[in-house]
């Protein structure tokens, strides 16, 4: 192997930039050349490419988004497309790939593997922590932490004006930036998609809280498919029992930011160790990592399988809140 | 005079700690008993009062919210209700009373005053900077640097997505915040209230914007009475001339959150002020500073002068965006 | 069981008081009555106790240092000292302690336990990350993004001015913090004391890396013993090969601060699990976290027993620095 | 005038970015060409160029340190170092400076006005705050903002420990960065070298609080020549009156890091404000602002007159602390 690419797609994460340092770095020692693929599947499609050295990723460690760019692409989604990005991809001379991103993009990855025997491996790269096969993605720590820095501001006002909050944060389904956030924010309530409670049950809660004396209070709220279904939630909540509130959306802040450094850690990490199985000749997975150490994990497996928070979170934020 | 009283009203802003510290320790220095009035002008007619001293506001500097706790009264903004304040002031033994807020608060306070007799001092709490009389009022600087911090993880996002943003910032109904975050944030427009340029002219410069081969932007916009009017403007953008965008509506994280230096120093000169005048029996005003010095102005001033951003800030914010 | 105590002790950590929070509700979730105790084991000795409820522990998840208080205590290292500690803790019906603390805390914990056959639960709380028998320690997540913080902006100027810049961590002989803020600043070299590499070996890369026409640079050195040795090092540096620098000793910063996502919720899991242990009638260990499981380890191992940072990390720094 | 050009010099500053960016707009729009020098006054004499877009300045208001990068350049001092400044500056096509920086840049832009008759307009970027002429410079609101930060972490260990801190910031022979952070961060002295209170009188004001009950303490101390000198006060204070204390040095970190909204408005105003003046045909000052209006004023009294802290600022210290 002498040349490989690399690309970001899909929602950008914090880390992105740090993962994709380590590939240029991890590439460049092991001598083989590196070309960045600019915007995503789209810009593989286009021939977007254009060589990376050491120079290009300094001082880029720290930095949110992607200096790639990453764009949604219909056009990958067709077999034709893929069959371009493929042809481009090999009059580049790239003989493998590196992915950074989530599971639309591994899905990607996965097809062209599969239709061009072409060696891809996938790493990790979005807040929502929902990839089956690590314990966290590149940009959830960051973005637990900014969320949890909106709730600790809210807290100020809540408990200055006596007031029931709702924070709805991001998670495409999940419940992970919900849970983590929560538990860290000391959140009243956290509602997640994968064990909905139900409006009367909230409400019941709710009033035994405020009526056993509480007098301000934070409900963590995972966005479950569109943004802004909490002020549905706020608006019931008033219906039912009278209590008034305020809403929060945190949306796309928490997708911004300067990486934390557990999320600049593990991106350094993913990031070397997944150039390191291209040079040794393995892919079709993603790396992650799990218990600590480095897994690979085959790309459908990742959003096959169903990633599911730890049952010991949803108990320790019923017990500290409650 | 011998004891006097504080109390902070209306939404609360970071710094308002800050002041009331300074209030207190000020107070003590000159040998005068301060009396702590809870959840604002409604604890000042159930009598909600505590005795502060020094060591209640040790550590309190740095925290946002308010310790007293702030609260609306619509018993206050009655005649009757204002009489029980007034009852339960004097028989308090409170002698003047420092009030820690904005426009709604001074607005109480005058009435107390005239309907009382009562010596109130206005100190400016309030993170939307309309207070006439002061460049700038205590929290401004926070919820600025807050709505910065957002628009700079925004701009992480829009630049790795090419995309069109609105952040919605506070204001009620001023465009301070969004015109220094907007500066300060390298914005491509900011709406103000103040300077309405319609849908039209905005679609007009995006358009121009985007021609020109931009590819990224951030509008903000300022809060005009109910939150979440961009989502209307970004979809008259989007049925216009196609733009897509993504919508942010800050929110409360303005409110909260550690108060800057700026605030904390202007909340120390102020609060000091503040005590300082009624100390030497001169009342009737709000404290604020102007162009660096301490400013005395009488409290209605402080709502019926309407106060503007600076032409300057506009005509700055055009330039370099252009 | 009905009634018992804790207390932080040693050096203080960021998440000291989360973990507390969790003891304190998770004690009054089992019925327990819970005691502070003030100053760690100099309170102890002294009878320094106070009961805690729910509100005592409301609004500190996020605050840094320890509400307990800690201090060193030199009566506690002798016998007669800890004779009176357990007759203290008799006097007040405790019959179980939770201590939050480092090496030296819980060295203490197995005395007490040893000598008065009294129950004790160890919380790893100390941001030196050096206890065995837990994968973090409450508080480092948060002293290395501290670290890092500074260590961002220190490559701010170290870039504008084309400047060597040696940044000394805290780390009480281990290299937990230079290691992972080093990878996470992406800093040309990390100095720990698990793998010194002598002043001529740092002197040769440094001079190898400034020749390949790299312009600035920054060591990360882990303060072993005494803070300042960097200045030494940077004399050294400067005698051998000539390359001017600046130093900087993060010192105490490291300490405070707001605690992370991961610290809180880290504590709020340990913190609830010592409770648990022992309402369930186990004791003498320290509860830790090894691979995302909660684990009981003898408190003797924890300061026996020494922890070594993962080699991958190490190799990890050298890979991408280089 | 058709073709100008830029640096920056002396130490960094949070915000030089900001005023860089603000001067390649505002020339740009007035159809001025704007070019870049490298390294400050060594790049000058260097020759080293570059023309400035739009483009180059995108992206870069929130980035500390400068990316045109500064230098000290001993040439510069002699004439003949300033004859071949000025012969490459013609060579370029140059017709005017504006120059970034603080103190020792202007006095070199004075001499090269004064040597060559070349157009120069200066703009205030340092931390220290120390240029006369104007109320802030570029980037000292940051530094302090940066310097309340550490010494918001410090407390939290400070109280947690009760212990005495000295906490020593920078200011090169002033007083400002310690007065404001010290004011903000409720600090318990400030000691400053334009009112030297004397290690007696400082001793016996830690004796008196200590004995009134006071535990911890911070002192905050203003850097005068060489870092460091709070480790002697540290000692004499332990000799004299036995209190043991912890000393932080906060040096380079209060250099770098993003630049605060406050920063990047006056950043952007003045450095408008300094190619509108060029464009008019007027040079040889700096541009300031003082009380909220841009100012004007010769190179020369911005080394020659001194600037002192406002004593209310010194008053407020005293009296808030007390």
């Amino acid at each position: 192997m002498r040349r490989i690419g690399v690309l970001t797609s899909g929602g950008d994460a914090p880390g992105m930039n740090a993962a994709l340092r380590a590939v240029v770095r991890t590439a460049l020692i092991y001598d083989l050349e590196i070309i960045g693929v600019r915007w995503g599947y789209r810009g593989l499609i286009k021939g977007d490419f254009s060589p990376l050295d050491r120079r290009c990723v300094s001082n880029i460690i720290h930095q949110g988004g992607t200096i790639l760019g990453t764009a949604r692409s219909r056009e990958f989604e067709t077999k034709k497309g893929r069959a371009q990005a493929l042809a481009a991809v090999c009059q580049a001379g790239l003989e493998g790939l590196v992915l950074i991103g989530g599971e639309g993009t591994f899905h990607g990855g996965d097809l062209l593997m599969k239709e061009g025997d072409f060696p891809v491996v996938g790493v990790p790269g979005t807040i929502d922590n929902d990839c089956y096969g690590t314990d966290y993605t590149i940009g959830f720590d960051t973005a637990v932490n900014t969320a949890l820095e909106a709730i600790d501001r809210i807290r100020d006002t809540a408990t200055s004006h006596n007031r029931l909050f709702f924070v709805e944060v991001m998670g495409r389904h999940t419940g992970f930036i919900a849970l983590e956030s929560g538990i860290a924010g000391g959140a009243e309530e956290v509602l997640i998609p994968e064990d909905p409670i139900g409006i009367d049950e909230l409400c019941r809660r709710l009033q035994t809280s405020f009526r056993g004396g509480k007098k301000s209070s934070i409900v963590v709220v995972a966005e479950t498919g569109q943004p802004g279904d909490s002020f549905r939630i706020a608006r019931e909540v008033k219906e039912r029992i009278g209590l008034d509130s305020r809403v929060c959306v945190l949306g796309h802040i928490q997708r911004g930011g300067v990486p934390t450094a557990r999320d600049r850690v593990l991106a350094s990490h993913l990031g070397a160790a997944a150039v390191e199985a291209l040079k040794d000749g393995r892919w079709g997975f993603m790396v992650g990592e799990c218990r600590g150490e480095i897994t690979h994990v085959p790309l459908r497996d990742t959003w096959r399988k169903k990633k599911l928070p730890p049952p010991s979170f949803e108990a320790l934020a019923r017990l500290l809140s409650g």
